[in-house]
């Protein structure tokens, strides 16, 4: 758990009093807030303390500053767009194809001057660079051979022991021996699908998903079975065991914690529960935690990993969504599946970069990691914030937005009338890329839905682009 | 071609006299050489240049200086052992099966203390670290993010600028746009493969041929048909039309340059003709390059994707065994797959590391890595030599052995008693590690058979190594 120190205790406190009143509409949007020193003198704090409250309410965009005047209440939660619709299908087995799709959004990785909302990873200017080049040199320097032979088949011993301890947070209690190092979280996840599972298979995967995952599935032969997620609850478990039992499903890939369109999280007791089917089918789960690391609450989510008593989960991440995406860092635990994946490793890439293992042992191991990981939260909840409130500002009143508990990205749900892809293509020639809705479902569904990725700072540049979307959503209803 | 400086020319005219006099055994082991002043007067050249000959001579191990008495023949190229056999067995198809063997012997790939006849790469001491470091600090201060960013799906653009120029030696005209970068050269055969076949297809390969293919070909679901390869014609082409014929084969994996484990490379004209048989059956031809730059004669090979036309070639190579194995770099020139390879990339690792791809393109571009080859070529011929004159010192006199024109390998083959992977076993309890004859076969020939690696300079060590090695396969004859 989280400690706070005496000071910063006494601010919180304040901020979330606040927080609730808003929240209740006791202060409602445009009020003007007490001043600095009447806050001080209401609550017996400082005007530091008091001061220090408002900055964060400020941070979360909740109030705002107006010059010579004071302080005014700018944003209510309770104005969240409506909730999303969770749609629940009659399990069927779908044939994937999205590909075309997918590759046209993604074509652009690299392009700098897109106003890219799109990709779901840190921008360059969240990622502590000079710090890591660092530990580039420290790597360099202190490798016996520079870094340049192979490094271990299951990867850096040293950096293994670093993602032991960095797991031990979301609960998980294992060795570096049974962690095995991949080419980011995409390679761990097709590794363990592959360990088990054949062509033509079934495997249960959450409805929306990261497109990423039927990606790897298609190319693998496999079928897909679309289990509904409801924003709070998670999987529906009951959902789940039906489709088990009536398509003998070989495994799932679920992503847990800030579940990627969606950005929700299932509550703890609920992934107990989850670990406890599959184990009683033998069915292995495939959990992708690589938002686990970005909560906006206070404490960082259990995984499924963590109930796992008889090896039946395969735990997948990495490094690229937090620290390092072009260092192409993931891992996996995979349970008793280990050996498996281990040779499915030396089979297909033999083994990974041996200097950008080094580099983030050697960064890891000097606490930087923890320490980075602790403003990338506080940013990435505040630019959630302001998306919502600019999305509220430009786009049509009947929008309905996620409301993520982590991770870098908004699920939009627009009229009915509006195709995703067809604003994906509009908005492309304004220089604007979003993540069209139709990518994360094989079943065609969420065509009038988008992702947004907030993972760049709310500038004027982010604010015109959601502008122009808001316009060209409304000119698609219009027509 | 190689330009000779005119001082460089006279040396090397010289010792090639010298050299084909010793062939032809005008010169006999142990006879003595005339003196460096005698040989600057038969000769016409100078002291120097007559010194520079015996010490080119030496270089191969062909001469030896003995303190206070002169140069002697040492070593002559006619007593290398017996020519291998060539297996033909009829074709059939065979289920694939001897990954335990495989994951035994590459369990210890980073085991300093082991004396390591069985990796086929460059060892630490024969790469240029200290320059190779100074690309990584020019990639981390030129990168505008410091190389943590995503790079291009199909590689950094810099680094296939490059790869194409390098192609180029092996007759390949490409732009970069035909250019996928991989995680070392095992992924883009991967890659390959999966683009071109189907699991249950069957495809042809050499025999032997290097364990890296089958393995990953039995992950796919694949059934291999051995083709006999011949150590100085290659392939055997009629062998392989027959084949192709009889059983549907889907695509070809072949090694024509310093083929793993044989060490030989196939006459170029021999390469066109297999280029014309692919496509005119339009059966794709997944070519491994690894070693092409590593020829010990005067030229480089050409490569079969030089002869392609059609684009039915998809040619894979890659840094790890040149320069940089930790890297992880490898390439692939894929023809009229490029897009399939491309969206595979994309599905399963997404895209390569930055940093060490940015750190290449820079080493290429400066010139070094030209420099490092020419360094390297001519160290790898002195130790397969070198090697060669221990095996004969060493070794029983009815083994047999390759005659490699590049690469970092030498076959063995025993006498027929003698079991590979019982000498795999025994040798290591000397700490010794060899890669046994069987892992180079699905069918279970060449159990009589190893691969030594010559990576690592002639110390006393290794010729300690090979010593206990002959030991262990007379003792198994005499058992």
């Amino acid at each position: 758990m989280r400690t706070f120190s005496k000071q910063e205790h006494k601010y919180l406190q304040v901020a979330d009093g606040i927080e609730q009143m808003i929240q209740e509409e006791v202060l409602k949007i445009g009020d003007k807030l007490p001043s600095v020193r009447v806050l001080s003198e209401e609550y017996g704090i400082s005007m530091g303390t008091a001061f220090q409250a408002y900055y964060h309410l400020e941070g979360k965009g909740l109030i705002e500053a107006r010059p010579k005047s004071g302080y005014y209440v700018r944003f209510n939660n309770r104005r969240f767009p409506g909730r999303l619709s969770v749609k629940k299908p009659e399990p069927v087995v779908n044939a994937v194809s999205t590909q075309e799709m997918i590759a046209s959004v993604f074509s652009n990785i690299t392009d700098a001057d897109l106003i890219n909302f799109s990709i779901a990873a840190p921008e360059a200017a969240l990622l502590p660079a000079a710090k890591i080049n660092k530990s580039v040199i420290h790597a360099l320097r202190n490798s016996p051979n520079s870094c340049l032979y192979y490094e271990h088949i299951q990867g850096n011993p040293e950096l293994r022991k670093q993602l032991s301890k960095l797991s031990f947070n979301g609960g998980i209690k294992v060795s570096h021996e049974e962690i095995l190092v991949t080419a980011g979280c995409m390679e761990a996840l097709a590794m363990c699908l592959k360990a088990v599972t054949a062509a033509g298979d079934a495997v249960a995967i959450e409805s929306p998903t990261y497109f990423g995952i039927f990606q790897v599935m298609e190319s693998l032969g496999l079928k897909t079975v679309e289990i509904p997620t409801d924003p709070v609850d998670g999987i529906d478990l009951e959902y789940l065991e039906r489709a088990i039992k009536k398509f003998d499903i070989k495994a799932c890939v679920f992503v847990p914690n800030f579940n990627n369109p969606l950005g929700s999280c299932m509550p703890d007791n609920k992934k107990k529960e989850l670990v406890a089917l599959i184990t009683r089918y033998q069915v292995p789960l495939i959990e992708d935690d690589i938002y686990g690391e970005l909560y906006f609450g206070k404490h960082r989510p259990r995984t499924c990993k963590s109930f796992d008593e008889e090896g039946f989960v395969l735990h997948c991440s990495s490094l690229s969504k937090s620290i390092a995406p072009g260092y192409r860092i993931g891992w996996c635990i995979p349970g008793r599946f280990l050996e498996k994946v281990k040779a499915l490793k030396f089979m297909h890439t033999v083994t990974g970069t041996t200097l950008t293992q080094v580099t983030m042992a050697h960064f890891l191991s000097i606490g930087r990691y923890e320490h980075h990981l602790k403003k990338l939260r506080a940013l990435l909840h505040t630019h959630c914030l302001r998306y919502v409130q600019g999305i509220i500002q430009h786009f049509p009143e009947d929008v309905k937005l996620s409301r993520p508990d982590g991770g870098f990205v908004l699920w939009v749900e627009m009229n009915e009338e509006v195709d995703g892809y067809k604003l994906y293509q509009e908005a492309l020639k304004y220089g604007i890329s979003i993540a069209p809705g139709q990518i994360f479902s094989a079943t065609g569904e969420y065509s009038n839905c988008m992702r947004l990725s907030y993972a760049h700072s709310y500038d004027d540049t982010v604010d015109y682009g959601l502008k122009i979307l808001g316009g060209l959503i409304k000119k698609q209803m219009r027509s």
